[in-house]
C-alpha cells in the first residue's frame, strides 16, 4: 500500500481548518423551518393550473386527439398535444455528459403515434382551477387503438413479442439484423479469455437473478412553474438535479433559443437520478406559451409512479470460476435490462460495474437494452450498478461458502487495487477497496454474535463517478464576506461542502462564505447534480474560482505595496510579502476588499471547466438480518456501511450518503417492486402499496469513513453518493441465506416470497 | 478640428454592423404588454403589508415612541422604530463612486432624536392587511416637542436660524467656526485671477437667481418586498437604480453581512437619480426580520413627494465680465444649495459645472451646502448642474444681447474645446461643444421666423459623466446563442445598447444575444445606473467580457486545428487561422459552442473593472416659446436638442434621453415647484397640484446627434443621460426674455409669476 500512502501525503494538505469539519449547512435552517421553496412552492399572479391527460392503455395507437370541447370550457386557457412539440430526428446528441435521443424524449413527454405505457402523457390543459382542469381533461376525446403489450424483459426479447417501435433495429450486432425487435442495443466488454479462465477453475458457479423495477421514490413529486412572454422569452422554475440540462431539453423540444429560456432550480426534495430528465417542464412551457399566463404543474404520487422513470427491472446471468484456494479465474455475465418505452437503460454502467471490485484476468460481459411497455427508465443512484453487482456479489458469496473461505477474505484475495485493469478499459489509480474490506474484517460488527434466525452478509460495491462541466464564481464583498455562486442544485449538502473548500482556500471563516445556486442565465453551463459529481466537479470549479480570486487579492496587495506580484503569497486569509526585515504588515481579505474599487474594481474569481481526474469509490457493507419464519418478514437488525470517500469534505453529509444509499438498497432488496396486472397496468402506484423503508423499519446505519485520497483532486475527493446503494442488495441476500440457508435469486425478498420459499424448503425461491 | 477628426478615425471602427442601429429593446415587449414586473409587482405567499408612520411636523424633538398598542392589534406582526436600526458614526465612507454618511442615512430612514421634515419616517408596522396597518399606525403614540423650522436656503444661513443639527459645524472653512450652523460645507474652485479678469472687461453683468426644489417625478413610486429567514438570510426585491448599492446600505443599517443579503432589482419605472438611495428597503427588512414573513412596502404619491429626495432649491449669484468683442474675461459665482434635512446637496457638481462650457482664464466659484427642514435631496439627472448652469447661461445671454452679438456666436467665441482647463482641475480631451453650437447655428430652427409673442432662446449644457465599477459575464450557449449578464438596472434601454456592443464584438446577430440584469449574488459588485455611466461603464465590462469569450473561442479553435493560439483571430463571427493555402475552414461561434464541453468546458467571458476614461458630453438647445399675455402661460412651440453623444450605440435611446431630459427641464423651467405653507408643510404633494409636463404640453422634441468620439472608449461612447436636462432652464428663460423683454431670475416661470411680471412691466420679475 506504499503507493497509496504516498499519494495521500501528496494529495491532502496537512493542517486543514475547515475541510473535514461539520458546520450546519447553509440551507439547513430554511429547510427545518419550512421556509425553503420547493418545486410546487412558487406562486405567480394569474397563474393557471396545468394537468395532464394520460393513457389508460399500456400500448395503443393514437388515431386522433380532439381538444376542442375542452378548449371551449370556461376557464380553460390552453390545451396542448403532440402537435405543440417539435418532431426531432432519432440520433444521440450530447447534453453535458449524457447522450440523448430527442426523438424519443419528445415522444415520452407527449405521446405522438402511440401511447407506450399506462400513464403516458397524451394531452394537457391549463385552466383557472384544478376543478376546471380536471373537467377539461374529461372532455378531451382520444381515439385509441389498443395494441398487445409486453411488460417483462425476457418476454420482450422473444421474436414474437409485440413490437413497441416498428423501426427499432438492434444496434451493436454485426451484421445488423433485418427485422425490428424490442432489443435496442447489444454491447459486450471482454478482458482476457473467460473460457480459458473457466477451464482453470476448480469450482464454477452459474446463476440467474431477477430484479424488479424500483422507483427513486423522492418525497417531492415533479413540479414546475412556466411563464412565457409575448415575445417568447421563457422562464421556468422547477425541481431538478440540473436546471441547465432542463434548459437544453426544453429549448430543443419547444424550438426555443437557449438564451431565451431562463431556468431556476427550486430546492429539491430528493432526486436520486430521477430528476435528471423532463416530464412536466416542456408541457408547462407549451401551455404557458399558448395561454401567455404562468402555468404550474405538479404530479400526483400516482403520476410519479406511472409516468416518471424507475430503475430498470433486470435479468442477470452470471458464471464465475475459482481455484480451490479462492482465486477467481474467470467471470462471465449476461445482463438484460429493460429500458421502458424508449431505448436507453443503464446497460453500459451495469456492464462496467458488474465485476469491477475484482482484479480479474478473464472477463466477459454482454448486455442487452430492451424496450417494454413501461415508463422509460431514468437514472437511479448508480444507474445500472446495483443489479449487476448484486448478481455477482451473490455468486462470490456462494463461492466463498462453497470453498469455506471467509467472504471478506475471499474478496481481499481478489480485490481490485491500484493498477487493476477494468473490463471497460482504464486501469485503476489509487483506490480504497482493500481498506474498506480490512475495516470490515476488523469491525466489531463482523465478529458480533448472531441470535437465532439471524444471518450476516457482506458485499462490496463500486461506482466510477463522473466529472463534467461546472462553473463557479466567488465574489469578494466590501465587508470581507464572500458570495459563492455555483450551478449544481444542492441535494445532499453540497452548498456546505463547496463553502468549506472555499473557506479553506481563502483562510476565512466558513460563516463568511454564503452560497447560492445560480439560475441558468447568471452562471455558465453546469452539468447535473448526479454521478456523485457535485462536490468533486463543482468543487474543482470552486477551488479554481477561489484561487483566481486569491490571485487578484495578491495582485491588489502587490499594487498597494508597490512590490512585484510574484513576491506576494496568500496565507491564513492574508496577502503577505516575502519574509524580510521591512516586510509590510499582511493585508487581510477584508482589508483588501474595502479598497477593491480603488485598486481596480470588484474582486471576483471565476472558473468554468470540464472536471477531469475523477476517481471511483468502493464500499463494503455488513448487514445482520433476522427472519420471521411465520410471516416471512426480513428485518435488518444491524447495518454497517464502510466506504472510501477519498476525502470527506463534510463528514456528516458523507455519512448521510452512506446511510441513505444503504436504506434505499434495503428497500430494493426487501420490499420495493412494481406490480403489474394482466392488463399491463400498475396495481400499486402509491406509497401505501409500494413500500419504501421508513425510519422505524431500519436500525441506525453505522458508517465507517475510509479516506484514500484521489490524487487528482486538491483535497482528495472521490464522490460518494452512489456506491452505497450497491452493496445492500447482495449483502442482504447473503445474510438471508446465512439465516435461512435459502439463496434467493429474485428481488425483492418480500414476506410473501420469503414465506413461500420457507414453505417450499427449497434451495432457491 | 483636426485633432478631433483624427480621434474619431482612431476611436470608432469603420463598417459597424450593429452599433448604431435601432433594434427593438429586449425588454420592450414585456413593457408594452404589462408583463414587466416593477417594484410593487412581486407577490409572495404570506406577505404582509408594511406602512410607515410619518412626522406631521417639519421639525420636532421625539421624546418617546410607544408602539405597544399597535403591536397588540390583531393582524399586526411587527412594528419597528429607531431602536431597530444600527446607530452609526458620522463619517463619509465610500460606497462605489459615492461617499455616504451612514449616521445621517440611518436617521433619514428612521427619525432618531428629531423629526426634521414633514413626512420624516418615525415608525412602521407590518400587518396582514392595509386596513389593519393603517389602524395600527393610528395607535402608535409619538410624543413630539415641536421646534421652529426653516425652509428657505437663505433664511437657513442666517445666524439666528433654527438649527437642524446642534453639532453641525461648517466644513471647508479655516479656522473652523466655533458655533454650529445650518451650513454644512463651504467649497471653492479658483482658476486664474477673477478680480483681474473683471478689470479687463468692458461689460460686467452681475445677477442673482433662484430655483425651487423639483422632484424627479418618476411615475413608479418607491416599492419593495423584503424577506428574512430564521437564520437572518435576507432577500430584497426593489425598484432601484442600483441593487448592489441598496445591498451595501441595507447591510450597514441592519448590521448584516453583505453576503447574507441578496437584492434583486425589479424593472424600474423611472429613477432619474432619485432611486439611488434607500427609504423603504431597510424598514421592510427590519419588519420582515421581526415578523419572519415577507413584507411589501409601497409609497403613495404623497409619500414620494414628502419623503423622497427632490433636487435642491438654490440661490445663485453670478458675475461675469466680457470685452466689447465678446471675449469673456472673468466669471464668478456663489452657489447656495439646500441639502434638505441632512448635509449633502450636489454643491460640488454644481460648482464644477457652472462655467464648464467656457474656455475661461479667470474663474472663481464658491459653494455652500445648507440644511433645511425639507426632505433630504437626492440626485436628480445631472445633480447640481441645471441650477448653476441656468444662472450662467442667462448671464451669457444678457452679455450677448447687450453686446449685440448673436448668442450662439458669443458662445462659439468662448467655447470650451480640447485642451481647455476646467476650474476643478483636468483639461478636456476631445469634446464636441463647438460641433453642437455649429449644428445649432446652421439648423433651420435657428433661422425660422417667429410669430408675435414668441421668442427664441439658446443655452448650452455640460455634464462630466462618471465611470465606476461594473461587472459583466457573457455565456456562450450550446446552440450558439449568448446570454449576457450585467449588473446595471435598465432604465433607458441599456440592455439594448449593451447587447449591440456584444453582438458587434462577437460578429453575431443581435437577436442571438439575450441580456439579464443579475441579482447581487449572481454577479460581482456593479455601481448604479447613474451618472450616465451604464452604456459607458457596463459597456466597457461587456466589451471586455466579450473579448475574454472571444479569446476562449479562438483558443478552442486553435486546439481543434492543432495550431498555435496566436495564429487564430476572430472575424465576422468566426475563428480564422492565418491566410494560407491549407488554412482550415473558419469555425463559427455556434460550431465552437457545440463542442465547448469536449474542448475544455463552458465558454464564459468575464470582466470586472472600475471603468476609466470617461468623457463629458456637451449640448446646445434651441427653444421657441409663445407667451399668452392674458394668462401668463408660456408654451414651448418648438424645441431642438443638439448633443454630442461620442457615439450613439442605439440612436433611438440616445434621442430618447435628449427628449426626456429636455421635457424634464421644461417642467423645471415653467411649472414645477414645492409650495410650502407657513407651518412648514408641503401644500401640493400630488401630481394634480405639482404639475409635470405631459405629452400634450410639449411639441415633438427634435434632436441632433453629434458624434465626437471619446477616444478612451472602443466605440467612442461618452454617456448622454444627464446633459440634456441642463440647457432647457436658461434656454427657456432666454426665450421668454426674447418674447417679453422681461428677464426672469426665478424659476419656475409659471403663469402667476409671468402674469405678475407682465403687469409690473418691470425688467425683473
Amino acid at each position: 500500500m506504499a503507493t497509496t500512502e504516498e499519494t495521500r501525503a501528496r494529495a491532502v494538505r496537512p493542517n486543514l481548518t475547515w475541510v473535514g469539519t461539520r458546520p450546519v449547512r447553509p440551507d439547513g435552517v430554511d429547510k427545518v423551518t419550512g421556509r425553503a421553496k420547493f418545486g410546487a412552492d412558487l406562486q405567480l399572479p394569474g397563474m393557471l393550473v396545468g394537468r395532464m391527460l394520460r393513457s389508460p392503455y399500456p400500448h395503443a395507437r393514437i388515431r386522433s386527439i380532439d381538444t376542442s370541447k375542452a378548449e371551449g370550457l370556461k376557464g380553460v386557457k390552453a390545451a396542448v398535444t403532440r402537435d405543440d412539440f417539435e418532431d426531432l430526428p432519432s440520433e444521440f446528441v450530447p447534453a453535458g455528459e449524457m447522450l440523448v435521443n430527442y426523438r424519443d424524449m419528445v415522444r415520452n413527454v407527449m405521446a405522438r403515434e402511440k401511447a407506450l405505457y399506462e400513464g403516458h402523457a397524451v394531452a394537457a390543459v391549463a385552466a383557472t382551477s384544478a376543478a376546471v382542469a380536471r373537467q377539461a381533461l374529461s372532455l378531451i376525446e382520444v381515439d385509441y387503438e389498443p395494441l398487445p403489450h409486453v411488460i417483462d424483459v425476457l418476454e420482450a426479447m422473444e421474436p414474437d413479442a409485440p413490437l413497441l417501435h416498428e423501426d427499432l433495429v438492434t444496434a451493436g450486432v454485426e451484421p445488423p439484423p433485418e427485422a425490428p425487435s424490442n432489443i435496442a442495443k447489444r454491447l459486450s466488454f471482454t478482458l482476457g479469455d473467460s473460457e480459458a479462465g473457466l477451464e482453470e477453475a476448480d469450482l464454477v458457479v452459474e446463476r440467474e437473478f431477477t430484479t424488479r423495477p424500483v422507483h427513486q421514490a423522492y418525497i417531492e413529486p415533479h413540479a414546475c412553474v412556466a411563464n412565457v412572454s409575448e415575445d417568447d422569452y421563457a422562464e421556468l422554475w422547477c425541481t431538478t438535479q440540473g436546471h441547465y440540462v432542463v434548459r437544453a431539453f426544453c429549448a430543443k423540444l419547444l424550438g426555443l433559443d437557449i438564451s431565451k429560456l431562463r431556468v431556476t432550480a427550486s430546492e429539491i426534495g430528493g432526486g436520486f437520478g430521477g430528476k435528471t430528465v423532463v416530464y412536466l417542464e416542456p408541457v408547462a412551457l407549451a401551455l404557458a406559451r399558448k395561454a401567455r399566463r404562468p402555468v404550474k404543474m405538479v404530479m400526483s404520487r400516482e403520476e410519479v409512479f406511472l409516468a416518471s422513470g424507475p430503475a430498470p427491472g433486470t435479468h442477470v446471468w452470471v458464471k464465475m470460476g475459482a481455484t480451490r484456494d479462492g482465486r477467481i479465474t474467470a467471470a462471465e455475465a449476461v445482463l438484460k435490462y429493460q429500458a421502458g418505452a424508449f431505448q436507453g437503460s443503464p446497460i453500459t454502467p451495469g456492464a462496467m460495474c458488474a465485476f469491477a471490485p475484482y482484479a480479474l484476468e478473464n472477463v466477459k460481459v454482454t448486455g442487452y437494452d430492451v424496450v417494454t411497455n413501461r415508463p422509460k427508465v431514468a437514472s437511479y443512484r448508480a444507474p445500472g450498478g446495483p443489479m449487476s453487482e448484486y448478481a455477482v456479489e451473490c455468486v462470490v458469496d456462494e463461492i466463498a461458502k462453497t470453498l469455506a473461505i471467509d467472504p471478506v477474505e475471499l474478496r481481499l484475495k481478489n480485490a481490485a487495487r491500484e493498477g487493476t485493469r477494468t473490463v471497460y478499459g482504464p486501469k485503476f489509480g489509487p483506490i480504497g477497496l482493500i481498506e474498506t474490506l480490512e475495516q470490515a474484517e476488523h469491525h466489531d460488527h463482523y465478529r458480533a454474535p448472531l441470535a437465532p434466525n439471524q444471518g450476516r452478509g457482506v458485499a462490496c460495491g463500486f461506482w466510477f463517478n463522473i466529472g463534467g462541466e461546472s462553473c463557479a464564481s466567488l465574489h469578494v464583498n466590501d465587508d470581507g464576506t464572500v458570495t459563492l455562486t455555483v450551478g449544481t442544485p444542492d441535494i445532499g449538502g453540497s452548498r456546505a461542502s463547496l463553502c468549506l473548500m472555499a473557506a479553506e482556500e481563502l483562510g476565512i471563516d466558513f460563516e463568511k462564505v454564503q452560497p447560492i445556486v445560480a439560475d441558468t442565465s447568471s452562471l455558465g453551463f453546469t452539468f447535473l447534480t448526479a454521478g456523485s459529481r457535485s462536490t468533486f466537479a463543482s468543487g474543482l470549479a470552486v477551488i479554481e474560482a477561489t484561487r483566481d480570486a486569491v490571485r487578484q487579492l495578491c495582485r491588489r496587495a502587490a499594487q498597494i505595496w508597490e512590490l512585484p506580484e510574484e513576491s506576494v503569497r496568500w496565507q491564513d486569509g492574508c496577502a503577505r510579502s516575502e519574509e524580510s526585515e521591512d516586510a509590510p504588515e499582511p493585508l487581510s481579505l477584508a482589508e483588501l476588499a474595502t479598497v477593491a474599487g480603488k485598486t481596480g474594481g470588484p474582486i471576483v474569481g471565476h472558473a468554468q471547466l470540464n472536471a477531469q481526474g475523477v476517481a471511483p469509490s468502493f464500499g463494503t457493507h455488513i448487514v445482520d438480518v433476522e427472519v420471521d419464519r411465520e410471516t416471512g418478514l426480513v428485518t435488518v437488525v444491524r447495518y454497517t456501511a464502510i466506504q472510501d470517500a477519498g476525502k470527506a469534505i463534510h463528514p456528516s453529509y458523507v455519512e448521510g450518503q452512506y446511510q441513505g444509499g444503504a436504506v434505499q438498497g434495503i428497500g430494493w432488496a426487501l420490499n420495493e417492486e412494481y406490480i403489474y396486472g394482466e392488463d399491463g397496468r400498475v396495481e400499486n402506484p402509491s406509497f401505501l402499496d409500494y413500500r419504501i423503508p421508513v425510519a422505524s423499519d431500519v436500525p441506525m446505519i453505522e458508517t465507517v469513513l475510509v479516506e484514500v485520497p484521489n490524487p487528482r483532486h486538491p483535497y482528495g475527493v472521490r464522490g460518494v453518493g452512489e456506491t452505497p446503494i450497491i452493496p445492500p442488495l447482495a449483502a442482504i441476500a447473503n445474510a438471508v441465506e446465512s439465516a435461512l440457508g435459502i439463496r434467493f435469486s429474485e428481488l425483492p425478498m418480500s414476506p410473501p416470497r420469503v414465506l413461500a420459499a420457507i414453505h417450499e424448503g427449497a434451495g432457491t425461491a
